[in-house]
């Protein structure tokens, strides 16, 4: 078959189709013994580990994926909405993930599970990093409330505003800051204000994690960079069992040297990540079904 | 296993991935029970409905999709020839669907099913479109042939020509024509013409569904796209159950605020093209065993 | 559901998914009835037959495949190291397929298969390319051992550079080498050099095959690859079943008039290498359980 125009389909043809377009519409999906759950992707910036890991988390769920990666354009259109490709790919799938470099807003029109893959703006999140982040806590020895915790980075990171909202749930025992006056952060929370200080990272004293969040490019110069660099040296503070974990990418915000220290857990971190993606994508359906 | 030099295979290796081989070339497909059926995707131009429609048309039916989604370049490398491209991904499939940017031609050497995803050309169609419109019609309450039926925008755009070819099977019973004499249109066809004439869209009487194609961006200037854009002001010329449908994507063909209208019906329609995609795989698929 | 911020979870919903996550993570694999085996494609370089095809033959076997195809990069990072992002995939996938653009390394912390899909370096190979290649050569009629062969065109490719390799353990029994003192070539292997004379396309006497490599755009001037083109007249000098073989694409090493002559047989070859690569992945599972 060879189908360029129209023309090639008898009319039995359009109606074969048209008929059995139908029967699958108004088909109950149970009675689809094929059909698999399909996850949209929606990827407007540039992701691998949340894109990627979500779709090998659909595939180890014996899902499917589908993927946009970058917005419509070309030389004879102009792009259409975010809302409308997000709304599409919605009306394709029956969970769908997007990072679109705007503020994420439900689509308007449909009541299937939208999960943000991180968004943008000042109230910008990244809630499957966090729960990410959470879970790699969580696989330490000690229990979350108990945890003596360091973050050194960019404190104003969409991730860490997510991250630090599940730590308000349940506060650590301590919880110290290492950042930089040149970069932004939030008022802390009320209850996490309490258990915290800020030091510098030569100095952290004995912590059970330390978690470096990323410091994007461009933003501080290479004195800040290299202040909050976790180098051997850094490395030679810290305890033999404190982890050290990062939601990655590591750019140079974990010295190469370092990143092969057996504490450096962050590729143990990433390879969970799978298991919480699976099970994110798993309550999202629950959520689409009750 | 790290395979980056063939030093690293053993000749008894070798031979065993060569045997191995041989045996999937020589099986007959019924016996390769996890064998998944492949659809090939071939988007040399930026497409999102199709394409990702057709992947999820693909998942829904149990199948796998391979998406090739840009021309062969880099800095060492000339592009191969687009016939090459899809013949090469036609061996890789059960069925492929393309869009390549000129007129589409059948694969030599190859009789497995090519559908176009729009092409370009004098005589461009989009005829999978077409059956999506085609079919969003057929869901309204009126039958075809009964239907009074008005289109707004670029008459000469590929999927129209192709919508025009299906309606002129089955000719409405009356046509309203709203363009520009800035905009290409061809010729109607004969049964068409008879039941056709041209109007403003302010001044469109009694239609059962306003039907809006796209407008490419930068063929006619603001003064007409503001003459042919669906306005809150024009569905208040419309009656209460007239369905306003559009192949998306929307640019400013229907102002933002007549998009929440509850007649403008457009995602519905996206939505159904799901449907519609999937009848055309297995169509496609039945004529290759056929 | 719409996930935008973390605040859309209750406690519980958090607890559910944190303990589901644990649940995928301590499960056997046995138990897992829906789950799919995963391939990862990393490919930094632009790859059409080695991507496409190792997809496809993943959906043949009844995988799923997840990919990267650019490196990680936008206005506010810098991309993070190849290997990083090779380690990351492999974290996800079961066995991972990479053209990184550098000389392909071990993923550290990872003993996942890992295979090149061709890589860069002064030693670069393309190992699948030259098991595909093999695999053509030992569908026709002849014996490899007893296979006279020509090749032509750039001999230091790294697809030819294993293509060699595997040649060097069966050796054909004449080896006719065209190429131009403009191109990089290796030393022959001491079993191949001595079966091995150089000679022009119009004076290859009786071959059994003619292999034709790629030719890199911009290495050489027209008159070279004018040289080394298979033309009509080329094949005017063949006999009636000598096999003209090419691992694809082709931009003009083969003349577009004798690419439809039923001697050459690039594309039967390039379907063909759907079996290999699936024999492959079947290969590189088999080594990681073992």
């Amino acid at each position: 078959m060879f189908l360029r125009t129209v023309d090639a389909l008898t009319d039995t043809d359009v109606d074969w189709i048209l008929s059995r377009a139908e029967f699958h519409r108004v088909r109950p999906f149970g009675l689809n013994e094929s059909r698999r759950v399909v996850i949209g992707l929606v990827f407007l910036e540039t992701s691998l580990r949340t894109r990627i890991g979500f779709a090998s988390a659909a595939a180890r769920l014996g899902f499917s994926a589908v993927e946009v990666t970058e917005a419509r354009h070309s030389a004879v259109s102009m792009p259409e909405s975010v809302e409308d490709t997000v709304r599409t790919v919605s009306g394709y799938s029956d969970v769908t993930v997007a990072r679109v470099g705007i503020e994420l807003a439900p689509p308007y029109g449909s009541t299937r599970p939208l999960i943000s893959g991180g968004d943008r703006g000042p109230s910008a999140e990244h809630p499957t990093q966090a729960l990410i982040d959470v879970f790699a806590l969580r696989r330490l020895a000690i229990p979350l409330d108990q945890l003596t915790l360091a973050i050194c980075g960019d404190l104003g990171m969409r991730s860490v505003r997510s991250l630090f909202k599940l730590l308000e749930r349940t506060p650590p025992r301590r919880l110290i800051l290492v950042t930089d006056p040149a970069l932004p952060r939030d008022d802390l929370p009320a209850t996490l204000a309490s258990v915290s200080d800020y030091r510098e990272l030569t100095d952290l004293g004995a912590v059970d994690s330390l978690y470096v969040t990323g410091i994007p490019h461009g933003v501080v110069d290479e004195t800040v960079r290299t202040r909050l660099r976790v180098t051997l040296e850094v490395l030679d503070h810290l305890s033999a069992d404190c982890a050290v974990l990062c939601p990655l990418p590591v750019i140079d915000e974990i010295d190469a040297l370092a990143m092969t220290d057996p504490r450096v857990r962050v590729f143990d971190q990433s390879d969970d990540g799978l298991f919480v993606r699976m099970a994110i994508l798993e309550f999202a359906l629950g959520q689409s079904t009750s």
